[in-house]
C-alpha cells in the first residue's frame, strides 16, 4: 500500500537503493517534435544531410528526415537519468548500445531499465551500478538498448553491503542490425558533403575533423535539459565541485559526432556503439577537436547498397587533434568505438 | 488624425500615458509551434507529462499535449509588456489569475489589458499601475485573465497628478475554472512520475522539490524573448543596475514549477495563481530551490475525476529547501498561492 | 578519379583555391522546420507579425506566415560558409542582394555561389574573394541572390598570383522583386504594431529603435549554427584573436532587424539588400541599438496595395542612437542599405 506519509518528492537513488535484476520504467515519456530536433541540431551543429533534409530522406528513400541516432542515445538515456543517476558521480562507460529502428517526429518515446551489475568501490563510499536501458516508441517496439555503467555513492558512506556482481559485456556489439532502409542511386555526395563512400575507406585511417568548438554553459544547460538528464552536477553550481557544473558527457558525444561530419558527412547512421569511455570532464570554456581512426570494414549481408565502418573517434579538450592524440595524451575527454553505415558505390 | 511627423518609434509608456479604464489591443498576435514548446521545455526543465507526450495525452482524452499553462501565461504576459511594463521597475504582483481554455500547439494567441487602477507611490517619483490582461485565441475565446501590478517610473520626476485608484482585488479566484477534459483510467502515474494522486495530499504538507538549477545570463534572455517580453531590464545590461540583466519574474515562475515535478508530477495542469510576489531579484548565476505547501483540498463539483488543491510554492536562490523556509528568510525570489488539477483515485 | 589517399576531411578554402567563375554547390540542404524558425525569433526578438501569426498572414492572404527573410538570408549564406569562408578573416561587404520568393515551413533549401572577382590584398598575405551566391527550394527555384566578399588567407602566405578581378557591383539592387501576394484590407495596423503604413514616411526621416540588447556568447554560437555557419572565428576560442569568439555579422543584421520592428513594425518584407557593411566587429557582452534613415520612397508598378522604401539601418556597440550617429562615430557596427515592403493606405 502507497505511504502517504512519506515525503512525495525523491532525492534520487543510492548505491543502497539498486537491487540486482530489478527494472524500472522510467516517468515522463515525450514526444520528439520538429523543435527538439532544430534545438538539437543548433546545439551541436549537427549537419549530417539524412538528418537535415526531409527532402534528401524521401529520395533515397525513407518517409521523412529521421530522428538523429545520437540524439535518441541522450533522450533515452536521459529519462532514465532521474531514476539511475541522479546522484551519479561519473558516468564511467557505455557497451553494447545498438541502435534497432528508426524514430520520426512525431513519435512518442520512453525508456525503462534493468539493473544487470552491482559492485562497491574498493574506497567503500561508492558502488558502480551497471543498467541495462532500453528505448521504446509508442507501439513499444524497441528504438536502442544500451548498457552504462556509473558511480553512485552511498546514502551511509560506511555501509558494508557485501553483494557483488560484474556483468559480462561485450567488447563489440555482437551483429551490427542492418538498417532495413535500402539506399537508393539517389543518395548524392555532394548534398551529402562527401566525395568518399564506404568503398573508399581503409582500416587504420586516420581523419582529423578538424574545427573545434568551445562550450558554453549556457549551451550545455540546455542541451541536458532537451535530453531530459537531470542529474546535479550539470545544473547545481552549489553543489558541483569547485561550483563548476560538468558538461554532461552524452553531449560531448554529440560534439564530436558533430565534428565528424567533416570527413565522414556519408556516415548518416550510427548503427552501435560498442565501447565509450568520458576520460575526463569538459567544463564550459574548454574546445573541443576531434579524430577518428577507421578500425575495420564490414560488408552487410545481402546488402550492396551500404556497407559498415567500425570507428573509435577520441575527443580532446583545448588541444587540437592534427598529430591524432592517444587516450593517455593530455586532453583526451572522449573515447568512442561504435560502427557507422555509409552508401557503397 | 495620424501625426505623422511624430517620431515612430515608441519610448514607452510611462506613469503619466495611462489612463484609468483605457482598454490596450496589444499588437503582435503569435502562433504557438512545436518549436516554441520545445525550446520552453528546453530552457525550464519542465517534464509534467500531459505537456510532453502526445501519446499520454491521447490516452487521457486530450486532443494532443496541451501547451504548458504556465508558458501560455507568460507569452500572454510579454505581449503586454511592450505597452504596459517596457519601463517598468518591477513587477510587484500578480492576482485573480484565471486559466479558462487550453492551448494547442498551431493555435494563435494575443493579449489586450485594462487599466484598472493608478496609484502615486510616497517617494512621488513613480507610480503603480494596475491591470487586468486576457489571452485570446484565434477564435477570440479568452485563454487565462490576471491582473498584475508594477512600479513605472514618472516621465517628469517632479509631476504630481493627483489621482489614485487602487483595485479591489482578490485574495483567491473565485471558483477554480473546472478543465472541461475528463480524465478517463488511462491515467499512468508511472508515466506521469509519481503515485501520488489527489487523495494523497493532505493540507499543511511540505514537499522540497530537492533539485536545484543555476540561471545563466543567455538562458533566460532565450527564454524572456520566447515570451516576447521586451522590457529593458532583462537585456539592456547598459541601463539595468550595477550592468547586470534582473531574470524576468515570470520565467522565475516557470523554473519553480518545472522543480515541483519533483513531488508534484501529477499535478500536471494548473486551474489558477491567486497571489504571486516576486520577494527580490534572481541575477544570472543565481541557484534557484523551491518548495511547496498544500494549503488546502477542494472537491470539484460533479467531478469524480479530479480535485484541486491549493498550493504556496516559495522559491530561493542559493539556499536549498530542506528546512522550508519562509518568505521573511534570506534568499526568497518568489512567493505563488495557485491551484492545480491532480487525477483522483 | 577520387584521390582516397588524400585527407578525407577539409581543412577549408584559402585564397590560392579559388578559381574565378567556378560554380559550387554548397552541400547540406536543410529543411526548415517550425523549429527553426521558433529558435530564430527567441535568439533574435523577431516581432513582426506576417512571420509570427499564422492567422494574420493566412488572413491577409498568404497561405502561411512565411519564414523570415533575414533568416532564410543567414541560411543560405551560412550553407555557403565551408566552402567560402571557412578561414575568413572577415566579412568585408554584402550587394545585390535580391529576395525573390517566399519561404514556408516544411521547405528545403540548398546553396550554390559562383565565384566572380578574386583581388590580392596590398598585405600580400591573402585575398578577397567575391562570391555570387543563390539559395534554391526544393524545387530548385531561386530564393534570394547576394553577392558578397572576404577576407581569406593565403595558404602560402608568401605566394603572389598576379591575377585579379574586381567585379562590377551595382550600388542598388536594379530593380525591386515586387512580392507577388496582394496584401488585402485585412491588414489590421493595431495587430502589425504601428499606425504608420507606407503613406506615412518621409525620404530623411530618422527613426531611433530605442530599445538595446546586450549579446552573450551562447546566444550568438546557437544562432550561427542556426544558420550552419561554420567559421571557426564564431566558435573556436582558441583560434579566435585575444580567445575572443566574433558574433557572425549576419546575426548582427537579425537584431538590427529585430529592433527595427520598434518604428517600422509594418516593414515585414524585404524586399532587397543593396550594400552591407559591417564596420568592426561586436563581441559578446557588447550592447546593440540601431537607428534607420529613410532614403527614398519607391512607388510600385500596378500595385496600390503596397509601395517599397529604401532604408539605411545603422548598428551601434555600447552607444546609443538618440543622436543618430554616423559610419564615422565611434563604436558603428553595422551599415545596411537595404529595401522593404509596407502596406498602402
Amino acid at each position: 500500500m502507497l505511504d502517504t506519509s512519506r515525503p512525495k518528492s525523491s532525492i534520487g537513488r543510492y548505491f543502497e537503493d539498486f537491487n540486482l535484476n530489478e527494472t524500472i520504467d522510467h516517468p515522463s515519456p515525450r514526444t520528439i517534435t520538429e523543435g527538439d530536433v532544430a534545438l538539437y541540431h543548433a546545439l551541436t551543429g549537427n549537419r549530417f544531410v539524412l538528418q537535415t533534409s526531409n527532402q534528401f530522406a524521401r529520395d533515397v528513400g525513407y518517409q521523412a528526415a529521421p530522428v538523429d541516432d545520437i540524439f535518441v542515445f541522450n533522450a533515452v538515456f536521459g529519462l532514465s537519468v532521474p531514476d539511475i543517476s541522479q546522484n551519479a558521480r561519473a558516468n564511467l562507460g557505455y557497451a553494447e548500445c545498438d541502435f534497432l529502428s528508426q524514430l520520426y517526429v512525431g513519435e512518442t518515446i520512453r525508456a525503462r531499465s534493468t539493473v544487470i551489475g552491482l559492485r562497491e568501490t574498493s574506497s567503500g563510499d561508492a558502488g558502480i551500478v551497471y543498467v541495462r536501458t532500453e528505448g521504446l516508441d509508442h507501439r513499444d517496439l524497441p528504438l536502442l538498448r544500451f548498457c552504462r555503467w556509473v558511480l553512485v555513492p552511498k546514502r551511509d558512506a560506511s555501509a558494508t553491503l557485501g553483494t557483488a556482481h560484474v556483468p559480462d559485456l561485450a567488447p563489440t556489439v555482437a551483429s551490427v542490425t542492418v538498417p532495413r532502409h535500402k539506399i537508393n542511386r539517389h543518395w548524392t555526395d555532394h548534398f551529402a558533403g562527401s566525395p568518399y563512400r564506404w568503398d573508399d575507406f581503409q582500416p587504420g585511417e586516420k581523419i582529423d575533423h578538424q574545427h573545434g568548438v568551445t562550450v558554453e554553459d549556457a549551451e550545455h544547460k540546455i542541451a541536458t535539459r532537451l535530453y531530459r538528464n537531470t542529474a546535479h552536477v550539470h545544473f547545481d553550481s552549489r553543489r558541483a565541485e569547485n561550483g563548476r557544473p560538468i558538461v554532461y558527457g552524452g553531449h560531448i558525444i554529440s560534439i564530436a559526432r558533430a565534428l565528424s561530419y567533416n570527413g565522414l558527412a556519408n556516415a548518416c547512421i550510427v548503427a552501435s556503439i560498442n565501447a565509450g569511455r568520458h576520460v575526463s570532464p569538459v567544463y564550459a570554456g574548454d574546445t573541443i577537436y576531434a579524430w577518428t581512426e577507421v578500425v575495420t570494414k564490414v560488408e552487410l549481408e545481402r546488402r550492396s547498397d551500404i556497407g559498415a565502418l567500425r570507428l573509435v573517434t577520441r575527443a580532446f579538450k583545448n588541444r587540437d587533434c592534427t598529430s591524432f592524440p592517444t587516450d593517455d595524451d593530455d586532453g583526451c575527454v572522449l573515447t568512442l568505438d561504435y560502427s557507422v553505415i555509409l552508401p557503397r558505390r
